[in-house]
Protein backbone atom coordinates (compact mmCIF):
# COMPACT_ATOMS: atom_id res chain seq x y z
CA UNK A 1 0.00 0.00 0.00
CA UNK A 2 1.83 3.15 -0.67
CA UNK A 3 -0.62 5.81 0.32
CA UNK A 4 1.02 9.60 -0.25
CA UNK A 5 0.05 13.29 -0.32
CA UNK A 6 -3.19 13.97 -1.85
CA UNK A 7 -4.62 10.44 -1.43
CA UNK A 8 -8.17 10.19 0.62
CA UNK A 9 -8.86 8.00 3.46
CA UNK A 10 -12.27 7.08 5.19
CA UNK A 11 -12.11 6.73 9.17
CA UNK A 12 -14.53 4.54 10.60
CA UNK A 13 -14.91 4.21 14.15
CA UNK A 14 -17.50 2.67 15.58
CA UNK A 15 -19.10 0.62 18.21
CA UNK A 16 -21.34 -2.13 17.93
CA UNK A 17 -24.67 -3.18 20.17
CA UNK A 18 -25.42 -6.23 22.13
CA UNK A 19 -26.90 -7.73 18.53
CA UNK A 20 -23.74 -9.04 16.80
CA UNK A 21 -25.59 -11.95 14.45
CA UNK A 22 -23.70 -11.68 11.19
CA UNK A 23 -21.75 -9.02 11.51
CA UNK A 24 -18.53 -10.71 11.22
CA UNK A 25 -19.39 -12.11 7.75
CA UNK A 26 -20.34 -8.84 6.83
CA UNK A 27 -17.94 -6.87 7.70
CA UNK A 28 -14.97 -9.38 5.91
CA UNK A 29 -17.25 -9.01 2.96
CA UNK A 30 -17.18 -5.81 2.66
CA UNK A 31 -13.47 -5.77 3.14
CA UNK A 32 -13.48 -7.78 0.50
CA UNK A 33 -15.51 -6.16 -1.76
CA UNK A 34 -13.89 -2.76 -1.34
CA UNK A 35 -10.74 -4.32 -2.62
CA UNK A 36 -12.63 -5.07 -5.60
CA UNK A 37 -13.51 -1.01 -6.22
CA UNK A 38 -12.02 0.89 -8.86
CA UNK A 39 -9.37 3.80 -7.29
CA UNK A 40 -8.83 1.41 -3.86
CA UNK A 41 -6.03 1.64 -2.13
CA UNK A 42 -5.70 -0.61 1.11
CA UNK A 43 -7.66 -1.13 3.98
CA UNK A 44 -6.94 -1.81 7.58
CA UNK A 45 -9.29 -2.79 10.38
CA UNK A 46 -8.86 -3.34 13.74
CA UNK A 47 -11.78 -5.06 16.76
CA UNK A 48 -11.42 -5.22 20.24
CA UNK A 49 -14.86 -6.41 21.48
CA UNK A 50 -17.14 -3.44 20.97
CA UNK A 51 -14.46 -1.57 19.63
CA UNK A 52 -13.88 -0.88 16.18
CA UNK A 53 -11.77 1.36 13.62
CA UNK A 54 -11.37 0.65 10.13
CA UNK A 55 -9.40 3.14 7.84
CA UNK A 56 -9.63 2.77 3.99
CA UNK A 57 -7.62 4.80 0.91
CA UNK A 58 -8.45 5.79 -1.79
CA UNK A 59 -7.00 7.71 -4.89
CA UNK A 60 -9.38 10.45 -5.19
CA UNK A 61 -13.00 11.62 -3.70
CA UNK A 62 -14.52 10.16 -6.83
CA UNK A 63 -13.15 6.46 -5.86
CA UNK A 64 -15.10 6.56 -2.06
CA UNK A 65 -17.97 8.04 -3.84
CA UNK A 66 -18.57 5.67 -6.16
CA UNK A 67 -18.19 3.12 -3.30
CA UNK A 68 -20.28 4.41 -1.08
CA UNK A 69 -22.67 4.11 -4.01
CA UNK A 70 -22.05 0.81 -4.24
CA UNK A 71 -25.44 -1.54 -4.04
CA UNK A 72 -24.03 -4.16 -1.75
CA UNK A 73 -22.40 -2.01 0.27
CA UNK A 74 -25.52 0.54 0.64
CA UNK A 75 -27.56 -2.27 1.80
CA UNK A 76 -24.92 -3.24 4.59
CA UNK A 77 -24.55 0.55 6.21
CA UNK A 78 -28.24 0.46 6.28
CA UNK A 79 -28.78 -3.27 8.00
CA UNK A 80 -25.61 -1.74 9.97
CA UNK A 81 -27.91 1.18 11.36
CA UNK A 82 -30.89 -0.93 11.99
CA UNK A 83 -29.05 -3.88 13.62
CA UNK A 84 -25.46 -3.75 14.72
CA UNK A 85 -23.86 -0.42 15.56
CA UNK A 86 -25.04 1.18 18.64
CA UNK A 87 -22.48 4.72 17.07
CA UNK A 88 -20.10 4.81 14.24
CA UNK A 89 -18.31 7.90 13.31
CA UNK A 90 -17.26 8.89 9.80
CA UNK A 91 -14.56 11.26 8.57
CA UNK A 92 -13.19 11.51 5.09
CA UNK A 93 -9.94 13.00 5.01
CA UNK A 94 -7.17 14.23 2.45
CA UNK A 95 -3.36 12.54 3.16
CA UNK A 96 -1.18 15.75 3.71
CA UNK A 97 1.97 13.48 4.33
CA UNK A 98 2.54 9.87 5.06
CA UNK A 99 5.56 8.37 6.13
CA UNK A 100 6.60 4.84 8.09
CA UNK A 101 9.29 2.53 10.37
CA UNK A 102 10.34 -0.86 9.54
CA UNK B 1 -15.30 15.22 20.46
CA UNK B 2 -17.01 17.65 18.03
CA UNK B 3 -15.05 16.72 14.92
CA UNK B 4 -15.57 18.82 11.67
CA UNK B 5 -14.25 20.14 8.87
CA UNK B 6 -10.91 22.13 8.51
CA UNK B 7 -9.34 19.48 11.93
CA UNK B 8 -6.45 17.26 11.44
CA UNK B 9 -6.32 13.80 11.90
CA UNK B 10 -3.02 11.78 12.75
CA UNK B 11 -3.54 7.98 11.80
CA UNK B 12 -1.44 5.62 12.89
CA UNK B 13 -1.55 1.93 12.45
CA UNK B 14 1.13 -0.64 13.78
CA UNK B 15 2.59 -3.60 14.28
CA UNK B 16 4.19 -4.64 17.85
CA UNK B 17 6.99 -7.49 17.67
CA UNK B 18 7.65 -10.08 20.11
CA UNK B 19 8.68 -7.64 23.16
CA UNK B 20 5.70 -6.38 24.85
CA UNK B 21 6.99 -5.19 28.33
CA UNK B 22 6.74 -1.87 28.90
CA UNK B 23 4.22 -1.04 26.11
CA UNK B 24 0.90 -0.80 27.41
CA UNK B 25 1.90 1.28 30.64
CA UNK B 26 3.72 3.80 27.66
CA UNK B 27 0.29 3.35 25.11
CA UNK B 28 -1.40 4.30 28.27
CA UNK B 29 0.44 7.27 29.02
CA UNK B 30 0.55 8.80 25.32
CA UNK B 31 -2.86 9.05 25.71
CA UNK B 32 -3.18 11.11 28.49
CA UNK B 33 -0.08 13.48 27.84
CA UNK B 34 -1.83 13.77 24.11
CA UNK B 35 -4.65 15.22 25.50
CA UNK B 36 -3.15 17.82 27.76
CA UNK B 37 -1.70 18.93 24.19
CA UNK B 38 -3.15 22.39 23.48
CA UNK B 39 -4.97 22.05 20.22
CA UNK B 40 -6.23 18.47 21.43
CA UNK B 41 -9.65 17.37 20.02
CA UNK B 42 -9.99 13.61 20.99
CA UNK B 43 -7.99 10.45 20.34
CA UNK B 44 -9.48 6.66 19.50
CA UNK B 45 -7.36 3.88 19.91
CA UNK B 46 -8.05 -0.05 18.98
CA UNK B 47 -5.64 -2.92 19.57
CA UNK B 48 -6.14 -6.45 18.56
CA UNK B 49 -3.11 -8.67 19.93
CA UNK B 50 -0.68 -7.24 17.60
CA UNK B 51 -2.42 -4.81 15.56
CA UNK B 52 -3.00 -1.52 16.14
CA UNK B 53 -4.53 1.69 15.18
CA UNK B 54 -5.23 5.01 16.73
CA UNK B 55 -6.59 8.11 15.50
CA UNK B 56 -5.85 11.46 17.05
CA UNK B 57 -8.01 14.96 16.27
CA UNK B 58 -5.97 18.14 16.37
CA UNK B 59 -7.22 21.64 15.82
CA UNK B 60 -4.49 22.49 13.44
CA UNK B 61 -1.42 21.24 11.80
CA UNK B 62 0.65 23.17 14.55
CA UNK B 63 -1.14 21.85 17.38
CA UNK B 64 0.32 18.37 15.73
CA UNK B 65 3.82 19.61 15.56
CA UNK B 66 3.68 20.61 18.96
CA UNK B 67 2.39 17.11 20.16
CA UNK B 68 5.21 15.97 18.33
CA UNK B 69 8.11 18.09 19.82
CA UNK B 70 7.09 16.98 23.37
CA UNK B 71 10.20 15.72 24.71
CA UNK B 72 8.19 12.56 26.53
CA UNK B 73 6.51 11.79 23.52
CA UNK B 74 9.65 11.89 21.13
CA UNK B 75 11.19 9.67 24.25
CA UNK B 76 8.69 7.29 23.47
CA UNK B 77 8.70 7.38 19.84
CA UNK B 78 12.37 6.39 20.07
CA UNK B 79 11.88 3.53 22.24
CA UNK B 80 8.90 2.69 20.34
CA UNK B 81 11.27 1.89 17.39
CA UNK B 82 14.09 0.84 19.06
CA UNK B 83 11.85 -1.96 21.14
CA UNK B 84 8.33 -2.58 21.02
CA UNK B 85 6.94 -1.92 17.15
CA UNK B 86 7.94 -4.44 13.87
CA UNK B 87 6.38 -1.80 11.96
CA UNK B 88 4.10 1.31 11.78
CA UNK B 89 2.46 3.93 9.14
CA UNK B 90 1.44 7.07 10.02
CA UNK B 91 -0.31 9.72 8.19
CA UNK B 92 -1.23 13.27 8.96
CA UNK B 93 -4.83 14.21 7.22
CA UNK B 94 -6.98 17.42 6.64
CA UNK B 95 -10.95 16.25 7.55
CA UNK B 96 -12.67 17.20 4.43
CA UNK B 97 -16.02 16.40 5.83
CA UNK B 98 -17.42 14.09 9.19
CA UNK B 99 -20.67 12.62 9.65
CA UNK B 100 -22.08 10.15 12.44
CA UNK B 101 -24.86 8.02 13.67
CA UNK B 102 -26.21 7.25 16.98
Amino acid sequence: MDIEQGCYVVIFTNQLGADREGYDAMAARMIELSAEQEGFLGVKSVRDGLEGITVSYWESEAAIANWKANAEHAAAREKGRERWYMEYQLQVCKVERSYGFG
